[in-house]
């Protein structure tokens, strides 16, 4: 039979001619005759860019005809196969241009084709694309095939549309590696493609200033079975990338040891985020044991994402560290981070973010922030060593990584646990990380055994502990003025993260010296307005009105000031102690010696007296409440009454503020 | 008569040999002869892209020897076009490269081209470029023109000096398109060109990241008619372009329809921006009702935009949303509007944006804005429904809509009016938009009869009147926490405009649900310490202080907390109720049921109280107050004295608070 | 001897054939024969880009046999340089492909190059590799040699690593380039260079978008001695470049001559910071003067580097100003703007930025900002009037400008300085800044007889005192409401710096209206609340409780409404008169005819009070108190007490409290 052909080529240069008429089929009347065919067989397309090696004998494609002789028709597969239907292969005549169906039937060893035509009622055969089989190289092997043709195979990340191509970033087990499509300029390019969907892309590695990128020459979706052999290849080599390090952690310590396995989860989540082109924002308590905490993690994750991507301005965009002022997730920030990363989702095609909340997170007050990340399906992963609410942020959370959870308490920081999770990323830094530990322990006052360990690993890295302590409280110096800017360079040099060592130790001393006579200048202030009274049980109390006494908007802020009355009070007199500060609608509260309950004295408080907004909590020993403007007073006096009952403890300390120093 | 030749090429390839020496003439006593020349007749200088097609039989042309043979000389006018004159019609000898005049005497069909040479005074000759007569390409159509060198006549409307070339957007009727001319690197290319200037530009289309742009050949601004035809053919395809949608109003309502034309011209003013490249800053009331005034309107601007622009990129700096705390446009916002503005006219060569005041800006608080606004021709048009001063801002508003200017009121919200507003700039919008003026009319109180309607409106949309209540306080939450962040993608979901509907119902019934919880937080905390009276006319007064008895710095805000406490009254107690919620140095106002005049007792107040530094207002009946803090107790009891003089009047209620509530 | 060879061609095309195998030399008892070597001569690996000009008679070179014929064999000193070696100076048998080491002995008229075979022990022998010797082209010179193969010599200024190509700013004595090198994407190109370096570029000079940049084919580091001849060409070239010019004054006077030498000097450390490429953060007091120095000296600089780089993109980031609400340079703004500096040198390879302070920066209060820049090697320089605590601040400045220094006193106002530094740095300037001068005496209310002069000026450019005094205010006006804002395209409009006259004019009008309704405002509500006492020497003392009694938070602040409180009594009352502005914890002095010494005061009630947190200081006449809210009494009681005691002396004046007013 003769197809009756339409006209054109597309824009992939496909035998369309073949592919629009979709083989005009011949009335059922008409008989087969002469080449037997089986009813379901696929009529393949010849892509341009196939060769013999893509054709098999026995396969229909479709044919059309460029030149007619004595002895037959010369048919084209495509641009560039072609080859002879004898006239003993045809059953009626064609002239230039008739489309028509063939079955390969030899491939002589001179390299010519030879072709039968076939009557095929085309409702009955499936139409393919038969595409160059081109091997599949691997998306870190590109540089080196630079120009020319290659395919790819692997699951797209990211889609961003720009004013020319579209860009598909697409990767398989060895890396990431964007994709330009163009349709037309700012038209989406393979509209029906999304983002996790599996796809093999044909195309031509070029390099362009942000590294190697394909200019796509065909992009499609393969088949469920292949699609399925790339998904799980690709899962099974992204699990294996994915995997932790198995490092030995610094120290021998039981309590550690514990939270290990969790930590290794949240490595996990991270590494595989990377390698998932999910960016990450880590939120962190903007204090020394926070500090210590995520500037590790996020040097880890940089230098792995940098092996995964070899594109700093990936990796700069991946990363952020965002510091908080409140130990808990605030509603202000939530909303901002989460329009921020709606935002780059519209318009750069990113992934929404993982969010990797440190010294942080662990508490009731998250859960909203929580709640309305999870409406974005948001995965969230936290390690604290605030006193946490499992209940309530338990259901909410991807992982979970807190000394409670583990019958261990503050004493295990979120700096400490950190350093190990960083190592778990990227092992290399180890050597940079031996004193952080030290650190965030002199900083949040951990009274962990394990601190001798921890300070002898760090003097023999040549970090003494007065310097150590320098770090802490230059730390939290910086941190003040930086407010809510990560200040990425100058804390890193703070806490001798791969800067230069002698600045690093200049800095220090500069720093620790200012805040070291800024304490001291609050103090000479606050000292001298301070009432003390002898409590019921025995404890010393010592008060201060921040508000009329203190030096304010400068540092150190009213909850460090009062840690530090409460420092000098407990040296001077001995335990037991408890001080307090207050504004005129908050107080801070510091005790040693005595056997607090601060998170029921609040809900007592709340309770007595209603109507005086009170609110706040903490650790037990030592906490903050908020109240009413107009009923400090009442809530002072009733506060200090409840304190008045507590039994006396001398095992018990003001440590781990870190919370409550803002 | 032989030409005295220089030597040189321009960059644009002319044959400036002759054009350098403008035809140095011969002296006036040289007769001429053998050839009649009729002074005043152009002599061409023939561009190098010319055709047989661009030169005729007549006319004058410079030309250059370039072969002498016996019978004559050959002779170019160009690179590419070329022509014998026969020893006939030569009266001197001429040397290869000699320059000269000459007239086309005859075009052969085998195309070979005949001159003469002519002898004139050049002082009697202007010399103009003959340059292609490429047809003029739409701007429309420059995709498929890639590659080949076109003509597009339009007017610039900006120009950005690069580093490298200059980039020119010129404008024709079917849209706009970068041209970059490069002089030198980061030298302005065409320095006479200005911004409206009518250009022709010369170039190739090429494909670029952010779409298509031409590589310009040549720029040149077209002679007075040639120029005036583009301008009034410009003119008429903007003004059709920029004419508004004629839709049918969402629901009929008279009120509303007062509003239309001034919409329209509003609509206008909009797209005819769009079409200009003229950005648009959208500052509004960062309430519920300004939210649903101009979401719906940014998201029809972008559509439109996106379709004259084709490029994504353009249209994101084009249309911004700018939230304001306050019912007008405070200084400090102006200064930093116009400032951040003319950066963006210095650096990229932006025209300076047109503002547009949504549910904002009626005032005369907002003259100063204005005034300075208009020192840099800055359009403004206001859509709002605050009582408005239109003596004060009307002569300097290119567009004011509010329904007090109509006779109607506060109950034709700005949400309402801007719905409309949206469909006449993109009714494909309509079906998305169906429910805002529900939520609008819910957030401002609207107590219009038309709420039924829109309420069905909505209820046909799948919107109930709770789910519509919730989005109102959905999005007063949300705004209260984005402070100065448009928050664009969240309250996009927030509006349930175009986002996963399925999310945007979780989404509020959380943040309803907490918004829900904090007003209950602060009403138990503040309910105990409110303070009645009974007026002289029978009004019942509650009074709050709320610094000392309200939690601060957090959702709800002092506004909202006054304006839910006298709900809770009203409810209680019915009406007459006036409730006054007060800090060190402002009072917030709500009534219903007495017939105040909000702004009379703050004159009556700043006249009777000098030094008290009384200033405020409102609408009638709700309102706010400043005051200097050392005075409060004085205006706050005359304040009230004054308020038990109003007469009762039940009708009367404190609805459209938008202004007042934070 | 027969080199046995090794195959390969590295990246940059060099015959490393023969590099790789380092000629295997010849066993030690193999004697050479026919031809002498000297020990120790160098054997040359020609690079491709070689011509017959950079090789030599008498010279060794890396050699590979490319044709064998009855006479001799020919080879390759690279793909561009062949020639014979004759058999009678070959020892034995080569094949295609073999390495062997020549000697050049002769080169032929018609061009035919004649080797002979040598025999070397290559351990004896070093290896260089020989480039051609391109003329060195001057960096400002590239443009015109676009697309050709061209070499720079300089040193290196920037260092940035993008995703692709490493890129080098290279700089000579005319100018600054972008060296593209690219050795794989995101790696470093030859990571052995630095900032700093002296560098021999050999490229290909492309105009990109942002200007000229050289596509790097090698990238070298001369040796000693030709690095040396760089270096002291460059230094001297840089040297006579960064010299200021030199200006007549804008008048004369000789308080302000005494200054010139050191502006000279701050002149040069500009200039060259701008030559090497270090970008420049102009910290500056945000008031009249402060404007007034600052704005001039910015204009000069960006005219300056855009002269150097020819690319405004480099402009824009190179300079910046940055204003601050303290007259000294806070903590909180210097830990920012140190962070920023070091993420743009981390991100961007950007040097560490030279700080120009002006009008601010010579107090003791400026030390540890100065020592935390000193920690990364940041510059600094200061101009300012404020009083200096040169012993202090001296040795951390590298330039300190400032009339106490010189003899002088404020009434030398920084503007003046800097109108002069900013001519010195662009001399074109001159004609729009004639103005200035007198705007910032007016501001500073500088009592200087010079002001006569400074007023002439500015009326013969047709500014009248009026309207000088109308922009002093306006730039108050607008710098209160930018706050950190620099508000650049504004104040350029303010204080009429080449922008549009007419503009200019009803700008100010209109803003200077504002600003006088806020004063009058503020005066109406403040002087009914003051209360006044006659101290015991005498003086009239007037008080105002600014918390109680001002408009907050709005136009005027506290200090220029203490200003304007005093001005006002000592128009009404003549002096003496003190006027003490106060808040809950702080207050603001001015005096007229009292001769005060707060500085002296504040120290004396610091030591008196102990626990009041007294700290501050200012001028002798003129300055601001902070103390603990809740000794506010005690302290203002102790001061009025204090201030009594003060002689009169009515030559002074409540002048220059620029630093006060906020």
């Amino acid at each position: 039979m003769r197809l009756s052909r339409g006209r054109g080529d597309s824009a992939e240069g496909l035998n369309t001619k073949f592919t629009k008429t979709r083989y005009m089929s011949t009335p059922p009347d008409v008989e087969e005759e002469g080449v037997s065919v089986s009813s379901g067989a696929v009529v393949y397309e010849v892509a341009p860019d196939c060769t013999r090696e893509d054709i098999e004998v026995g396969e229909l494609y479709g044919a059309e005809v460029n030149g007619v002789v004595d002895y037959g028709v010369f048919v084209d597969l495509s641009s560039s196969l072609s080859g002879l239907v004898h006239e003993s292969e045809l059953d009626e005549s064609y002239g230039v241009g008739d489309g028509l169906v063939v079955r390969l039937i030899e491939e002589r060893d001179n390299g010519d084709l030879g072709f039968a035509a076939v009557d095929v009622d085309l409702s009955d055969h499936p139409t393919e694309t038969r595409r160059h089989a081109y091997e599949t190289t691997d998306v870190s092997d590109l540089d080196a095939a630079r120009g020319e043709t290659v395919s790819i195979k692997g699951d797209v990340v990211r889609i961003e549309q720009t004013g020319g191509p579209t860009v598909f970033r697409v990767r398989d087990g060895s890396g990431i590696v964007p994709c330009a499509a163009f349709e037309a300029a700012g038209v989406r390019a393979y509209p029906d493609v999304e983002i996790d969907d599996v796809v093999r892309v044909v195309g031509v590695p070029e390099r362009r200033d942000e590294g190697i990128q394909i200019e796509v020459d065909s992009l499609s979706r393969p088949d469920g079975e292949e699609a399925e052999a790339v998904t799980s290849g690709l899962e099974a080599a992204l699990t294996d990338r994915a995997a932790p390090h198995d490092v030995d952690p610094l120290i021998d310590w039981d309590a550690l040891d514990t939270l290990r396995p969790g930590l290794g989860e949240v490595a996990t989540l991270l590494r595989r985020a990377v390698l998932d082109g999910r960016p990450i924002r880590i939120r962190h308590h903007a204090d020394g044991d926070g500090m210590c905490a995520s500037l590790p993690t996020q040097l880890a994750l940089e230098n792995f994402a940098e092996r995964v991507y070899d594109d700093p301005s990936v990796t700069q965009h991946m990363i952020k560290r965002l510091p908080s002022k409140a130990p808990f997730y605030e509603m202000e920030d939530v909303v901002r981070d989460l329009n921020y990363a709606l935002g780059n989702r519209d318009r750069h095609g990113q992934r929404m973010p993982f969010f990797l909340m440190l010294d942080n997170g662990s508490t009731e007050e998250d859960v909203p922030a929580y709640r309305t990340l999870a409406e974005y399906d948001v995965p969230i992963a936290v390690v604290d060593h605030h006193h946490p609410d499992p209940d309530a942020v338990g259901p909410l959370l991807d992982a979970h990584v807190n000394p409670y959870l583990e019958g261990e308490d503050y004493a295990v920081t979120t700096g400490m646990c950190c350093v190990e999770l960083a190592r778990m990323i990227d092992p290399d830094l180890t050597n940079d990380l031996r004193h952080v530990p030290a650190v965030a322990g002199l900083s949040d006052r951990s009274d962990a055994e394990a601190m001798t360990d921890y300070l002898n690993l760090a003097e023999e890295a040549g970090y003494d502990e007065g310097h150590l302590r320098d770090i802490g409280e230059a730390l939290d110096y910086a941190a003040f003025w930086l407010r809510y800017n990560d200040g990425r360079h100058l804390v890193d040099d703070l806490l001798d993260l791969g800067g230069d060592g002698d600045r690093h130790r200049e800095l220090i001393s500069l720093l620790a010296a200012r805040a070291e006579r800024d304490v001291k200048r609050q103090l000479d202030a606050t000292l001298r307005h301070t009432e003390t009274d002898e409590l019921a049980n025995g404890a010393r109390c010592v008060r201060i009105d921040l508000e009329d006494y203190a030096h304010r908007f400068t540092y150190p802020p009213p909850g460090k000031t009062t840690g530090k009355i409460h420092d000098r009070t407990v040296a001077e007199y001995g335990e037991p102690v408890i001080t307090i500060g207050y504004g005129p609608d908050f107080a801070v509260l510091r005790s040693d010696g005595v056997r607090l309950d601060i998170p029921r004295t609040v809900t007592e408080l709340t309770d007595e007296l209603p109507g005086a907004g009170v609110s706040g909590g903490g650790h037990l020993v030592v906490g903050s409440i908020k109240f009413m403007a107009g009923k400090r007073e009442t809530v002072l006096d009733r506060l200090i009454e409840k304190l008045g009952e507590a039994d006396l403890d001398e095992e018990l300390g003001s440590a781990a503020v870190a919370g409550f120093e803002d």
